[in-house]
C-alpha cells in the first residue's frame, strides 16, 4: 500500500491458509461452484448450505458468511435472515452481495431488508447495484452494470454512511471505503469482466478473508488485491473467457504472500 | 448461405455486440454457468431469474427469454408461464428447450403445456426430444437422443407445423425450419456431443439473437453456425470434453462477424 | 489387483461405454455439472432430475441412482426417498454420497434416514463424514473431513457392518469394504483434494459403474481406479486447480481400458 500504510496483505494470506477457515455460502446457483473453488483456491473450505433446519448450526461452525442474492427467491430471504441473525448473535461477520439490485424492485428490497435487519460487515457490488440501494440513478441491466449515474467513490462512500458498513465497489478500479478510510485498487484485468461471476466469486474472497481479519475495510481490501493479481497472471495464459476463468482459479492457488506484497496496487486515500 | 441468400450472418453477430441485449433465462440447474458464460462470450448479457414475485418485471427489461426445462418443478413451470405471458405481451421472443422431454410424461407434458400456452418463437432441441412432442416414436434416455424414429427433417417440419413456430433441431447436422423455409446447418465438431449442455449452450445463443433479429428461423440458424464454428475452432486445441468446454467459451468470444461469414456451411432448401 | 485376483476392472469399463447406462442424479447445487460431464467423460449417461412428479419414472429408466446430501434440503430428502424406493422395488442399485455428515445434526440424521429406509448398494464418503454415521469421534468442517478419530480402514469396515452395504472412503488412500473383502486402491494424486466435489464426482463413477456390474464392491473398487488414474494422468498437465478440473474431464473420457489394467494399484487384503 502507497500513504505510508504499513499493512502486509501477505500476512493475511498467509493467516487464512494457515487457519482454513469455513466460508459458509449461502448463495446463487449460477456460480455456486466457481465460488466454492475459488474459496478453496484461496485456502479456505466453502460450504453451501441453505436448509433453514441446518442453516444456524452450520453458520456456527464457519468463520465468516457469504449472502448472495443472484438467484434470490422469498424462501431464500427468510433463509438468509436465519443464518445472519444467528451470525450476528455469534459475532461471524457477513458479506452481502446484492447481485441485480436496481433491475427489479424485488431485488433492491430484499437486499435493504438483509441491510436493515442484519449487521452487514461488507457490502460488495458494482457502481449500479451499490448505487441503486441509496437511490442513485443507475442502470443494472440483469446483473451487470451499465451506467451508474455517479463516481463510484461517492456512491461508496455515501452507502457506507447509509449502511454504516464497509462498501467495496468493484470495476476497473475498486474502491473500498469505511467510515473514515478509502483504498483504491488497481490490479485487475479486463477478461474479468468477461466470465460470469467474477464479482460473486471476489465477495467469495473477503469472505475468506473476513474469516481471518476483524478490520473489514482491510480484509475486503486485500480480498480484492487477490482477485485482481490473479486476473493479472491469468490473463497472459488464457486465449478467451473459457480458459481465463481456470486460469483464474489456478491463480488464487498458486499467488504467494510475497507476490501478493510485491504486486499490490492500493492507494490509500 | 448457399442457394442464393443474401442474409449477411455476421452482421448479426455484430448487432449482438453493439446492443448488449439482456437474456433472462428460467433453465436448468446443471448448466446454468454454462450458458451464462456463453451468453455473455456471444457479446449479450444473461441474467437468471426464477422468483415469480420479479420475473416478470425482468423479462421486461430483456431482449429474449430462454426457458429451459432441464430441472424442471411444478414451481417453475408457473414461473415459465408467468415470465413468458409476460413476454408474448410485451412482444419479446421466446425460445424453449424441452430438454429431456419424451423421457417422462412429466418433461413431455410440460413442454407441450408450454407451447400451447405461450407463443414460442423458436423450439429447440434434439430429434427424440421434438419427435415426442409431436408423437414420433423415439427414445430419448435421460436427456440425451439415442434413437429417432424418424429423420430430423421430416420431425423438424411436422413440429413446425403443429406449433407454428421455428423449429431448430441439432445433431450432426442442425436442421432449422420454418413454416416456408428449412436451412441445415453443417458447423460443428463431435466433441460438442461429449459435454453436457451443448444443447443448451446452443439454445441460449438463440435467445442472445433473438433479442436482436425478428425473423426467428434467421435467427436460430445463425446461432447455430456461431455454435459450430465456435466448436469447429475449440476441438483442434482440445484434449477431451473438460478443455473443449473452456476452449469452446473462448472460440464464441473470438469468433468475429468475417469469420462467421466465412466458415459457415448453410444450406438453404 | 494384487493378490491374485483375476478381476479384469479394464473390462468393467468397455462394459460401461458399450452400454452406455442412464445414471440418474438427485445431486448437490454445487456440483451438479461436474458430475454430470464426469459421468459423461466415463461414457454413461448421466441425467438430473428431481421434481417429485418424475423422479419414479426416471429412476425406472436408470441404470443407476446417485443420490448426494451436498445441499440437502427436507423437500429434497422426500424426494430421495420416492426414487429411491422405487429403484429398490426394480433393484436398480443406489450409491449414496453422505456430504457434509457430521457436520449438521440435519446431514447426518437425513444420511441416516436414507441407510435405514431404503438399501443402498455403496456408501461413498470420506473418513469423517462415514464416521459420523457410525457414532465415530471426527470433525467435518462444512464439507471437508478434518479428522477422523480412526483409521478409514477401520470406519469402512464398521460402517459397513452395521449398515450391510459396501462401504467407500475416499483420501489419500482410497479403501472399499464389503462384509467380506477390503480393497486399498492407491491410485490418485494431491490436486483431487483442491478442487470442489471430487468426492461427489468419484460417487457418480461409482454410479455408473454399479449400473453394468452387480458386485458392488467391485464396481466401487473399479470406479475410485478410474479417479485416481484420471487424476494422475490429469497433474502433470495442470497449473493449479483450474485447469486441473478441466484436464480431470479429459482424462476419464480419454482413458482406456488397458491403461487401466496397466496402472491399478489396488491390493485386495
Amino acid at each position: 500500500m502507497t500513504n505510508g500504510s504499513t499493512v502486509d496483505l501477505g500476512a493475511l494470506l498467509t493467516r487464512v491458509r494457515t487457519n482454513k477457515p469455513l466460508v459458509h455460502h449461502i448463495t446463487n446457483m449460477v456460480v455456486m461452484n466457481d465460488t466454492a473453488n475459488i474459496t478453496l483456491a484461496l485456502g479456505a473450505l466453502p460450504v453451501m448450505a441453505h436448509a433453514p433446519e441446518e442453516v444456524e448450526e452450520m453458520v456456527g461452525l464457519a468463520g465468516a458468511l457469504v449472502l448472495n442474492i443472484g438467484t434470490l427467491t422469498v424462501e431464500q430471504v427468510d433463509v438468509m435472515l436465519l443464518a445472519g441473525k444467528r451470525a450476528n448473535e455469534l459475532h461471524i461477520p457477513i458479506v452481502l452481495d446484492p447481485v441485480g439490485a436496481g433491475a427489479t424492485r424485488f431485488r433492491t428490497q430484499n437486499a435493504l431488508r438483509l441491510l436493515s435487519e442484519l449487521h452487514i460487515s461488507v457490502l460488495r457490488g458494482n457502481a449500479s447495484e451499490v448505487g441503486s440501494l441509496i437511490g442513485v440513478e443507475s442502470e443494472t441491466r440483469g446483473v451487470e452494470s451499465i451506467s451508474a449515474g455517479a463516481a463510484p467513490a461517492v456512491i461508496a462512500r455515501n452507502a457506507s454512511g447509509v449502511f454504516g458498513c464497509t462498501v467495496a465497489i468493484t470495476g476497473a478500479r475498486d474502491v473500498i471505503v469505511d467510515g473514515e478510510r478509502v483504498a483504491e485498487v488497481d490490479n485487475g484485468d479486463p477478461l474479468l469482466a468477461t466470465i460470469t461471476g467474477s464479482g460473486c466469486m471476489a465477495t467469495s474472497l473477503i469472505g475468506g478473508l473476513l474469516a481471518v481479519e476483524q478490520d473489514s475495510w482491510l480484509a475486503a481490501t486485500a480480498a480484492l488485491v487477490i482477485m485482481g493479481i490473479a486476473g493479472e497472471n491469468a490473463a497472459p495464459q488464457a486465449g478467451g473467457p473459457g480458459t481465463f476463468r481456470s486460469h483464474l482459479l489456478d491463480a488464487v492457488a498458486v499467488l504467494t504472500a510475497d507476490q501478493l506484497r510485491e504486486r499490490q496496487k492500493v492507494t490509500i486515500l
